[in-house]
């Protein structure tokens, strides 16, 4: 049996439509695909490097949501995505002035795209200025700030989301529909990596930017993955960094690291990540009754999924369904779908599918993580 | 730049005629491809499974290789083989007569094919009957066992390989050329695994003939893959398993196995193998330079090899070198090539590559990999 591409792009379709990642992802309960409202969300976004360049598209695409306002350090370059979004001057701030935000009622949410780094301070000076914050992740360097950034978007009763883009990813979402529908039984390990080779000149590679290394900034990928394959809280990690001594780009950040996860179901897993190489982000699923990958898994397009299992018991050599998804969209529809949920989060009042807890997980995890390869984490 | 196949199918053919492996793997001195001697060396096969049926393909196919006798519990199964490969019924023993091989002058060497429990005492008879052994991976059941292995075949002056079936392989091989030419850089970390789903009724789920899980059985595959690609002895490991409790295959042994290594280098790998789940064995080296990966890296045919790295300090997105390099052969050559190689050695009095040394470090590294995941081996 084979499952057509078009009957699979049908099934894709209908994840949003039916509100199936409601299941698949705990309180995402509005659609992905939304519906146009009388009202349009206005963003400020703040930071303008490579990242806010795609969430300005996805904002852009979303049918309830514009740009409003940029934060820059850069005018020139903050005019030149003013005149592209038809932001008007006078709303391009910077990092200086930016609290004049507070005055304009264009404004409802910021989109911090920052280094790292400075995620907890923006976040709080947002939320104390009325806005919803939309934060990058990892949402911040330690376990503490990211508590803050929670305790500030409540205080301010602002709404808090991480940038989690994969959980808006139409592969990512077939993959975890396909488990728990139990095409491939019940999960008994995952392998997963994703790392790249960093310029020498990245801010990344500076700790008081970027915090840590790759597995803050990929790794943190493959750990998520594993959590929403699973739909489980991880028990207990174990790992090993190593950082070349001869690569000047590794005095501040480690270089590689791997690490073991096990679930309390037992489900285990194996994961990579790196600065130092090209890794093409993947996961593996093996289950009871097939397997499952997807590779590449968190790229913005180009995304493939093969699934092999088969169906009423018959053996998997005499029955394999394979499925293929490529994901070859220009602008990532993963953005759009980011950009259409948070809006509607705040059009409806509803808790976003990855608040602020969902990053606060990520940040304790990473933290375990490091304490076992022996990198302190605050 | 890209290579082409017929080049790289003669670079390949190379690595044999230059003696080139014997760099790769210690002590492998002689060529894969033999050259045909005035005198062949006799083999008796003990146990008659699947392994022994490619292995008798093996000896066949080997230009200085016979099988001369056969010791089997299926006297059957023995007559129809000695048939077709033209063993006297006179030269078919059962396990209790076996010693009887000491008196024939055409068995110079026994291949031991048998479950994994028997492979300690059968190596240690044979070797009191004057016999040179071959034994199938992996070599005991215990490290105790693993040792006595050696000594006996040192106290009767016989020869100990162990059947480590991809050091003969051509597409593992010419892994470890491009990585030790350089091509990825200086590697800095591996990921691997290979699993596959057991039948219930199979010996290796049973822990008096098997000894442990799938990290014995398949999981060694990846093991010895990350110290033959990096060419260094672990230093650390840890590692976690699981077992399906409602699965009634897994009383005995383990299901599910994931482990980090960490080398002294620096170096660091992340490994998977199930008796739960297929998982097809693969690896991927990750370099400063580049990348490379085999999938399916374990199997008898159909081995493929990716290599993606740039040269001449040219970025790796501007120059791409993709190599493969399928491995179609009918009947798996790795096991004519480890035919012949312990046949040359025989011939030549040598040292084979894998001895029993090379089998005691991976029985030794499973049991540290087994402690870590609070599994106790002896």
């Amino acid at each position: 049996m084979s499952i057509s591409r078009r009957e699979f792009n049908r099934n894709i379709t209908r994840l949003g439509a039916l509100g199936l990642a409601a299941e698949l992802l705990p309180s995402l309960t509005s659609p992905l695909l939304a519906q146009p409202s009388s009202r349009k969300i206005g963003y400020a976004v703040i930071g303008l490097g490579r990242i806010a360049d795609l969430h300005m598209q996805g904002i852009h695409l979303s049918p309830n949501a514009k740009i409003t306002a940029l934060v820059s350090g850069h005018r020139d370059k903050a005019e030149k995505y003013a005149a592209q979004y038809g932001v008007p001057t006078s709303s391009i701030y910077s990092y200086e002035n930016m609290d004049a935000l507070r005055n304009n009622p264009a404004v409802d949410a910021v989109y911090i795209c920052l280094p790292n780094s400075m995620h907890a301070e923006y976040t709080i000076r947002a939320a104390k200025l009325g806005k919803h914050v939309f934060c990058e992740k990892p949402m911040a360097t330690t376990v503490a700030d990211a508590q803050a950034m929670i305790d500030a978007c409540k205080a301010a009763n602002v709404k808090l989301m991480i940038g989690y883009r994969c959980h808006y990813e139409s592969t990512n979402l077939a993959a975890i529909k396909l488990i728990r529908e139990g095409a491939i039984g019940q999960i008994q390990s995952i392998q997963s990596a994703f790392g790249f080779s960093c310029g020498a000149d990245e801010w990344r590679l500076t700790k008081a930017l970027g915090g840590h290394g790759p597995l803050f900034d990929v790794g943190i990928y493959c750990l998520n993955a594993t959590r929403y394959l699973t739909g489980e809280e991880p028990a207990s990690f174990s790992a090993y960094a190593y950082s070349n001594p001869n690569d000047p780009r590794f005095r501040d950040v480690e270089e590689n690291l791997v690490w073991i996860t096990k679930f309390p179901s037992g489900v285990v897993a194996s994961c990579s990540t790196s600065y130092g190489s090209n890794m093409d982000g993947y996961y593996r699923v093996y289950g009871s009754k097939g397997w499952l990958q997807v590779d590449t898994a968190f790229s913005y397009e180009g995304l493939s999924l093969k699934a092999f299992y088969n169906r009423d018991g018959v053996t998997e050599s005499e029955r394999t369904v394979v499925l293929n998804q490529p994901n070859t969209e220009k602008i990532p529809q993963q953005f759009v779908n980011e950009a259409n949920h948070f809006t509607q989060c705040i059009l409806e009042n509803k808790t976003p599918t990855a608040p602020g807890e969902e990053g606060l997980k990520d940040m304790t995890y990473m933290r375990e993580i490091y304490r076992s390869a022996g990198i302190t984490m605050a």
